[in-house]
C-alpha cells in the first residue's frame, strides 16, 4: 500500500544593499550595527577576508579593521586579525584557497552565528561566500564588493561560485549574504581598467531592462571613463537596483527554470575569459559578449542598425573593446568560442535559452542560435577591429554601412537546445 | 549620502515522501512519473548511484534499473549504467568520493534539469545530496533511502553534508530533494545491526514529540525486532511523518536559530562516532546518546525515575545498547565525549541548546549542562553494564531500584553556551 507525506514550507531570505562611504571610520556604525549579537550583550565572532589585490591598495586597512573592532567591541568580537588573500580569478581556480577559508573557520571555531567579512572583487566575494555557505551547512557572511563590477553586479545577488573542470563557476550554491555594503572609497584606489570593466554590466542591464539608463550612460559615457565619482556612483546605484529588482521580483531568485535574463552577452563572456585563461577580466570579456550579440541580433534582422551602431558606438566610446582574437580560436575551423553556447546551455539545464535584443531597453528570449550566423558575427566584429585590437569607430561605421546590412540565408548549421 | 535598497524574496519547497515497494519493477511508473522532461517528449538525464553496501545485497539492482529506464525510455535519458559507490561513513570522510560524483556531473554533462538518483544509507545519501547541490549550483535530486536509519529520519529531511576536519557534517548545506522514495523491498536484506540501528531515531523522535508512538514502540518493539516488516511498517512511516512535520512546521527549516530539537541524544552521539572511528553505527550512538541524556534528565530531578525507567528498558529490549566504552575515554581525567557539547553548540552557533526531557513525549531545551552531572550520568550507565558491554536489564533495575534515586549537589563544574 502506498502512502504519501508532502513536505512544503517558504524562506524568506531578505538582506540590505548599502551605498555609503568611509565604513571603516572608528565612529562609522554601519557595519557594527548590521552585527547581531549571539544573545544580550555577547557579540559574535567575526573574521575579515581581504582580497590581495585590496590590501594592495589599501595597507592601511588592516590596522583600521582592527581600530573598528576595539572601538565596536560590544558588537564585534575579532578573534584574529584581518587575513589577506589572493584575490581574482586565481582564488576561484585553486581549492587549496577553498581549503585555507574553512581551515580558518575550524581553526576560529566560526560558528553559524559567526559573521565572515569578505572585501574584495567578485571573485574573492564568490570564493569567500561559497566557502561560508558550506561550512557548517552556513555561516552568515557579509560582502564588502570593491570594484566597480561586484558593486554593480555580481556581488549584490544571491550566488556564489567556484571554478573547476576548467569550467567557470562549476560549483557553487545560491545563498544570499546578510547584508552587502558597496563603499565608494574603495573605487578610487582601482586601476583604470577595473574601474571601466565594471561599466559592460551596466550597459546590458540598461540593453535588456532599461532604455533610460542607457540614454544616462551614452551621455555621460566620458565622465563615467574618466573617474567622475558622481556619475559613477549613479551608475553603480542603478545598475545594482535593476539587478536586485530582478532576482527578487523575476519568481526564480534561484534560477530553477532555464532563463537567466541577466546573463545577456554572457554565454560568450563565461568561454572567452577561459579562452583567454582568465588574462581578460569579466568585464572586458562582457563588453566583447555584448558586441557579439547584438550584432548577432542586428545580422538576424531582429535588431535596427541604428541600435545596433549605438551599442557599439557605446562599447568603444567607455574605453571597452569590441572584439579580442580569442573570438577567432579554431580548432578544425570551428570556433572554440561557440561551444560556449552549449556550455552555458549545461550550467543551467534545460532547453537553450538566451537573452537577446529586440531594441534598446527590450530583451527577448531566444531558444535557438544559428551557428553560421554567429560565425559571421564574430567574422564582422573581427573586421572592424584593427590588428592591435582597438576598435576604430571609424572603421566601424564603414562596416555598418556598407559591410552587413541584408541578412542572408545561411546553411543549416545551427545550434539549438 | 547613504542609500540602500533592500532585497527580499520567498522561496518555496515542496517535496513527496513516498512509502512504497518494487519500485523498480518495469511496469512501476512511480519513479518515472516523478521525472520531469526538459520540455515536452525530451526526457532529461538520469544518473543512478547505488551504495556498495546495497550493491551487495542487491546485484541484480543494476540490470534491473537498466530494463527499468529502457522500459521508461521516453521519461529517463539514462547515459551511463548506475554507478556503484563507497557507502557508510567512509565516503563522507574522503574527498575523493565527492571529487568521483563531481567528476562524473561534468563528464556526462549534468545540468540543473537532469536528475541524480541516490540509491543507499544516510551517508551516501549525504554526500551525493551535497554533491548534487554544489555542482552548477544545483541539480536535482531523488533520494532513495535503503536503511530503516534513512527512511525513517535523515534521508526525509532537507540537510546534505560531508565530514571534514575530524567532524561529523562540518560541511553542507540545506537543500531539499526532489522527492523520497522509501522502497520496502531494500530493508528485507539489511543485517539485524543496521535494521535494529534505525529504531533509536524513532525513540527519539517519540520522546520528545509524542507519548502515543512510544506506546506503540514500546508494546511491539520484539515484533519489530524481529523483522516483523509491518510493525517496522509503522514505526518507519510515523517517525518519518514526526520529522518531515517537525522540519514544515517549526517556522525555522534551515536552522538558522540555535535550536535543533530532532537533535536529541545527538551531542554526544556525534561524539561517540567519532571516537569510535565510525565503528558504531549513527544509530547505535543516538541510543547511547538517549540513555544518557534520560539519565542526566532522571539525575537533575527534571525526568521522573519512572519514566527514566521505561525509556532505558525500551532502548535494551529493542537489542541496542545503553553504553559504550568510548564514553569513558579520558584524556587528563576528563571524559572526550563531553567536548561533544561544545562541538555541537559551535556547529549551530549562538548558546548552547540542548533538548531535554520532562517527560515521554514531552521535549524541552536548556542551556546549560552541569558537566559534573554528566559525567555521573556516563558513569551510571557504566555501572549498569556489564563488562561485555550488553546491558542486564536486572542490574538496570538493581542500579535504578538502589543506587541513584536521589539527586544529589554537585560541584560546580559546568559547562554553558
Amino acid at each position: 500500500m502506498e502512502k504519501t507525506l508532502t513536505q512544503s514550507f517558504q524562506v524568506t531570505y531578505e538582506y540590505p544593499v548599502i551605498f555609503t562611504e568611509g565604513i571603516f571610520e572608528s565612529e562609522n556604525n554601519l557595519l557594527a550595527s548590521l552585527i547581531h549579537p549571539v544573545k544580550e550583550h555577547i557579540p559574535p565572532k567575526v573574521i575579515f577576508i581581504i582580497d590581495s589585490g585590496v590590501h594592495q591598495e589599501h595597507p592601511e586597512l588592516i590596522s583600521k579593521i582592527e581600530c573598528y573592532s576595539v572601538y565596536h567591541t560590544s558588537r564585534i568580537n575579532m578573534p584574529i586579525n584581518p587575513i589577506v588573500i589572493q584575490g581574482g580569478e586565481a582564488i576561484k581556480n585553486d581549492i587549496k584557497y577553498l581549503m585555507s577559508i574553512l581551515e580558518l573557520i575550524d581553526e576560529q571555531r566560526i560558528d553559524r552565528h559567526a559573521y565572515l567579512i569578505a572585501i574584495g572583487g567578485g571573485a574573492l566575494l564568490d570564493a569567500v561566500g561559497f566557502a561560508a555557505t558550506i561550512a557548517h551547512r552556513g555561516i552568515k557572511h557579509i560582502r564588502i564588493p570593491t570594484t566597480v563590477l561586484s558593486q554593480n553586479d555580481s556581488g549584490v545577488g544571491v550566488k556564489n561560485s567556484f571554478n573547476a573542470f576548467n569550467k567557470k563557476n562549476f560549483i557553487g550554491t545560491f545563498s544570499p549574504p546578510e547584508a552587502v555594503i558597496n563603499d565608494t572609497t574603495f573605487l578610487r584606489t582601482l586601476t583604470d581598467r577595473d574601474w571601466l570593466a565594471g561599466v559592460s554590466e551596466a550597459i546590458k542591464v540598461a540593453l535588456i531592462k532599461d532604455a533610460n539608463f542607457f540614454d544616462f550612460i551614452e551621455m555621460h559615457i566620458k565622465d563615467i571613463q574618466f573617474r567622475n565619482e558622481e556619475a559613477m556612483g549613479k551608475l553603480i546605484f542603478r545598475c545594482a537596483e535593476l539587478h536586485v529588482n530582478h532576482i527578487g521580483n523575476s519568481g526564480d531568485p534561484f534560477e530553477r527554470g532555464s532563463s537567466r535574463p541577466l546573463d545577456f552577452g554572457h554565454w560568450a563572456a563565461h568561454k572567452l575569459e577561459q579562452l583567454t585563461n582568465y588574462s581578460l577580466l569579466h568585464g572586458e570579456a562582457v563588453a566583447v559578449g555584448i558586441a557579439l550579440d547584438v550584432t548577432y541580433a542586428y545580422l538576424s534582422g531582429m535588431l535596427p542598425v541604428k541600435s545596433w551602431h549605438r551599442v557599439l558606438n557605446l562599447i568603444h566610446s567607455s574605453g571597452l573593446k569590441l572584439y579580442h582574437p580569442a573570438m577567432r580560436h579554431a580548432i578544425n575551423g570551428r570556433f572554440e568560442v561557440l561551444d560556449g553556447l552549449e556550455e552555458f546551455r549545461e550550467h543551467l539545464g534545460g532547453v537553450l535559452t538566451v537573452m537577446m535584443l529586440k531594441d534598446i531597453g527590450e530583451g527577448v528570449e531566444v531558444h535557438h542560435i544559428k551557428e553560421s550566423l554567429m560565425k559571421k558575427a564574430i567574422d564582422l566584429l573581427a573586421s572592424l577591429s584593427p590588428a592591435d585590437n582597438r576598435t576604430s569607430l571609424a572603421r566601424t561605421t564603414v562596416g555598418i554601412e556598407h559591410g552587413f546590412t541584408r541578412t542572408s540565408n545561411f546553411p543549416e548549421d545551427d545550434h539549438h537546445g
